[in-house]
C-alpha cells in the first residue's frame, strides 16, 4: 500500500481536464483511482456540463514527472473517463514574476507631476534633511522590508543560487502585501562571504524599515543577523530561525493543551541545531525557563546550544528521556518507529522529508505528531514585521517573538493546533500582539493608542498611515 | 519689475482657498495681484459657486514662506476677496510615501498558496536553477530597475543625504510605474565611497534588469557608472548624465529646425564640465563628428573633457566663438547679457537657477534661448529603460541614447522644443527606438519582432509579457 501514501516532497502542481460520462459514480472512480496512485487532489472545477459529458479540471500536486506517467496510466484506465489536457499552471502563475512597484499616486496632470516631482519634492527632501525624522512620515521607508538572501538553503533545495531563490522571495514580499499590507524588496546578493553580505545590507539599509533575512545557510545566518543587529538601528530578523521558532512555539502550546500535557514541566528535546532547531530551543527554553536537550551532528551546532544554556545531548538520549521531541534535522526517516515512547509529542519538522512520517509516529505509539506543513512561517512573518514597524521598534525582542507565538496560539479554532494563514484576523492579532510587546520592551519609538489596538478592520489596519 | 519675475528656484507649493464676491472682474484682479508679486499659478478650481460668493482654491508655487507672506499681504490688499485657507498639498501627496510593492497574483485559496508559495514554487525555482535564462520568464527581476543615489546630488540641493533624497528616488519609481509599467526599487547608499558603493551596488545587481545612478555628485558618478557597466552583464545609466544629455539633445536638434541653424555646422560650447555638461558634450560631438568647446572650473572636468577628445576653452572664448551655447555650471548669472552674441541659441541650463534668464538672453539678441526646466531627464529614462529591458540589452551603447533623442525629437509638436513628458506615445517612440538600436548595436539579448514595433497601444504595451 506504499502508493496511497501522500509524499511530503516539493510537488509539483499540475491541472488535469477530465471528460467523464455522466453516469453516477465516475467522479467517485476516477479520484478513488487518482488517490490510489498517491495523487494529491486540490481544487475540482465544473468547466461545462453537456448531456453526455461533464469536463472538470482537476488540480494534483505529484512528485515528479514520473509520477505524473503513472498517474495519467492510472486514469486511462477508469471507464467512461477521458484525460483532455494536462497543464502546468505554477509557471503560469510565476510568468513574469508575482510583485511590481507601482505609484500610490495618479499623476495624470502637470500640476501633480510639479508637486510629487520638481520643484515640490525638493521641499520634502528639504524637510527630511533638516528633521531626518519626518522620513517615517512622507516616505515609504518605515513599509519597506528587505528580504535578502544569498540562496544557500532555497526551501529544502539547498544551495541554488540568489536567482534560483527568487521566486521565493517574489511569494514572500507577495504575501506581506497581501497579508498586511507592507512592501517586501527582495535583494538577492551574490557573495557567500559573511563580511561582505554584512556589509552590503548595511550599505543599504537606509532604503528600509527593517531587514528580513531569508534562506541563508546556518551557520552563517546566525553571525548575519547578529552583527547586522548589532550595527542597525532598523530591526532585523532571519525568517528561518524566528518565524519558524514562534510558530513552532505556538503549536507546541496548543499540542499541550490539546492531550493535556504541561509544557513547563514536560523535559523537551530538540534534534537537529540548525537555524530553526538552534532558536526553537532558545525559544522554548525562554518560555519554559528549563533547559532543552539538543543533538547536532557538529561539535559547533553543540557549542551554540550549549551557550544559549541547552543541554547537548544525543538523539537515543533524547528519544528516551523527551516528552516532546522537534526534530530539525533534514534527514529523512530519522526516528525509527521503535524509539518512539508511548504519549511523546513528536514534531519532525523537515521539509520536504520529515524525520518520520507522523502516521507511523501515532501507530507507534505517540500522543501527537504534527510534521513541517503545519508549522508554516507564514503565520508569523508577515504580522511580526507589521506590529514591529508599526511602533517603529529598533529591534524585535523575545517578547514580541513570544507575543506573537500566543497571538497565533490565541486564534486557533477548537480542535486545531494552528490557524490557517489565510485568516487575516490571525495577522492583525499578531501585529496588535508584538506592537503592544515592543512598547513594553522599551524598543518602540511611536506610541500607539487604543484606536490602533482596538481595530478589527483588517483593511483599514493595514491602510498605511497611523 | 523685478517682482513679476517668476523665478526659476525649487519652489514651495501651496493651495490657497479664496471667497470672491460675485463681481465681474474678481478674479482677474486677484490672479493680477497675484502675479504682480511672482506666484506662479497652477490649477483653479471652484468648490462653491453661492449667489453672492464663490469659493476657489488657487494652486500656487512660490519661492519660499517668506514669499507666501508677500502674496498673503498682496491678496489681503484686493477688494472683495477674502483668504479663507492655505494648505500645503505637496505635504499631505507625500505622506507615507508614493510607491509601494503589490502582489500581481491574488493569493486567496490555500491552493493558489501552495502554486505560488510552497510546495508549488520549488519547481520554479529548480527550473532557473537548471537553466538561468528562465529568471527573464518566471521572475520580475528583467522589469526591474534599481534606482541608487547615495544622496550627494539631490536636486540642485547639493549632499543632503540618501535618506532627505528619498522623495525623489520614489517620484522616479513612481514616473517608471506610471510612463512604462516597469519596477523602480529606491536603493539608498550610505557610503560616498566609490569603491563601496560599486561593490554594494555589483553584491545586489542579480535582482535587478538594470542600475539606474541618480543624484550621485561629480566626478564620482563617472567612475562609478564606469565601474560597475564594465562589471556587470546588465545595463547601468546615470541618468543625471544620460538622459539629461539625451533630452538637450533631443531640444537642440529642434531648437536648430526652428531657426534654421545647421547643427552639424555650428560651433557647439558646453560650459560647465560636471556629470551633465561633460555627457552632453559627448554626445553632441558623437552626434555631429565635430569638437565641442567646453569651459569648467576645474583641470580635471578639463581634461575628462579633452579625453572625450572636446577642445578646453573658457566661458569667454565660448561666448566668443559658439553658434550654441549649452550651461551647466550651476553658477546662478554666469552670463552677462552683454557676452550674448546676435542669433545665438543659448541653453542656460541649470536648476534652480539658470546662467542667464533666458528672457533677457532673448532681449540681448539671442536667437532662441530655453532654460532647464524645458530639458526635463523625464522624457527620456522611462522609455531609455523600457526599450533596453525590453530587448534585454547588456548595455545601454551611444546609438541607443541617440535613437531615443531623435524619437524624443520626432514626438515633439509643431511649435514646441520638446513634447510633454505625459504624453504616453513619446515613451511609446523612445522604447521602440531604444529597443531597434539595441538589436541594431548588437547588444540585444531578446530579438523583438512586429508584434512589438507596431503596437501603438501603449497599455498594451507595458503589460509585461513579451
Amino acid at each position: 500500500m506504499e502508493e496511497t501514501k501522500i509524499s511530503n516532497s516539493y510537488k509539483i502542481a499540475r491541472t488535469l481536464r477530465c471528460r467523464n460520462t455522466r453516469i453516477p459514480g465516475t467522479l467517485g472512480r476516477l479520484t478513488t483511482s487518482m488517490g490510489m496512485v498517491g495523487a494529491d487532489i486540490g481544487n475540482i472545477t465544473t468547466v461545462h456540463v453537456g448531456h453526455h459529458y461533464s469536463v472538470r479540471d482537476i488540480e494534483v500536486f505529484l512528485d515528479d514527472e514520473e509520477h505524473l506517467t503513472r498517474l495519467k496510466k492510472a486514469i486511462a484506465g477508469v471507464p467512461d473517463v477521458a484525460l483532455l489536457e494536462v497543464r502546468d499552471e505554477v509557471l503560469t502563475l510565476h510568468t513574469n514574476g508575482k510583485i511590481r512597484m507601482v505609484s500610490t499616486v495618479p499623476i495624470k496632470s502637470i500640476d501633480t507631476l510639479r508637486k510629487v516631482y520638481t520643484p515640490g519634492v525638493a521641499e520634502v527632501c528639504n524637510l527630511i534633511a533638516k528633521r531626518p525624522g519626518y522620513k517615517d512620515t512622507y516616505t515609504s521607508i518605515p513599509f519597506s522590508v528587505a528580504i535578502v538572501t544569498d540562496g544557500t538553503a532555497i526551501l529544502g533545495l539547498g544551495d541554488i543560487g540568489p536567482v534560483a531563490g527568487m521566486p521565493v522571495m517574489e511569494g514572500k514580499a507577495a504575501l506581506l502585501e497581501q497579508l498586511v499590507g507592507l512592501s517586501g524588496i527582495p535583494i538577492l546578493i551574490d557573495t557567500k562571504d559573511v563580511e561582505q553580505i554584512v556589509a552590503t545590507v548595511r550599505h543599504i539599509a537606509p532604503t528600509f524599515g527593517g531587514i528580513h533575512i531569508e534562506d541563508i545557510a546556518s551557520p552563517r545566518c546566525f553571525e548575519i543577523e547578529e552583527q547586522l543587529q548589532r550595527d542597525l538601528s532598523i530591526p532585523v530578523m532571519h525568517d528561518d530561525q524566528r518565524a519558524t521558532a514562534v510558530v513552532t512555539l505556538a503549536a507546541l502550546i496548543n499540542a499541550c493543551k490539546s492531550v493535556g500535557v504541561s509544557l513547563d514541566e514536560a523535559q523537551v528535546g530538540v534534534i537537529g541545531l540548525g537555524a530553526a532547531g538552534l532558536t526553537i530551543a532558545e525559544f522554548i527554553m525562554s518560555y519554559t525557563g528549563k533547559p532543552v536537550l539538543g543533538a547536532a551532528r557538529t561539535e559547533a551546532s553543540l557549542q551554540r546550544h550549549a551557550a544559549r544554556r541547552g543541554i547537548p545531548s544525543t538523539l537515543d538520549e533524547i528519544m528516551a528521556k523527551a516528552g516532546i521531541v522537534i526534530a530539525t534535522s533534514g534527514v529523512r526517516d530519522l526516528i525509527k518507529p521503535a524509539m518512539i515512547r508511548k504519549r511523546q509529542i513528536i514534531l519532525p519538522l523537515s521539509n520536504p522529508y520529515p524525520e518520520i512520517d507522523p502516521e507511523l509516529a501515532l501507530k507507534a505509539g505517540a500522543a501527537l505528531a504534527l510534521d513541517g506543513r503545519t508549522v508554516n512561517n507564514l503565520l508569523a512573518y508577515p504580522g511580526l514585521w507589521r506590529g514591529t514597524l508599526d511602533a517603529l521598534a529598533s529591534r524585535i525582542t523575545y517578547d514580541m517573538y513570544r507575543a506573537a507565538a500566543l497571538a497565533i496560539s490565541g486564534a486557533t479554532e477548537q480542535g486545531e493546533l494552528v490557524p490557517s494563514p489565510l485568516m487575516p484576523q490571525v495577522h492583525l492579532a499578531v501585529a496588535h500582539a508584538v506592537a503592544k510587546a515592543a512598547m513594553e520592551s522599551g524598543v518602540a519609538r511611536r506610541t500607539l493608542g487604543p484606536d490602533y489596538f482596538e481595530n478589527t478592520d483588517v483593511k483599514a489596519a493595514w491602510a498605511r498611515a497611523l
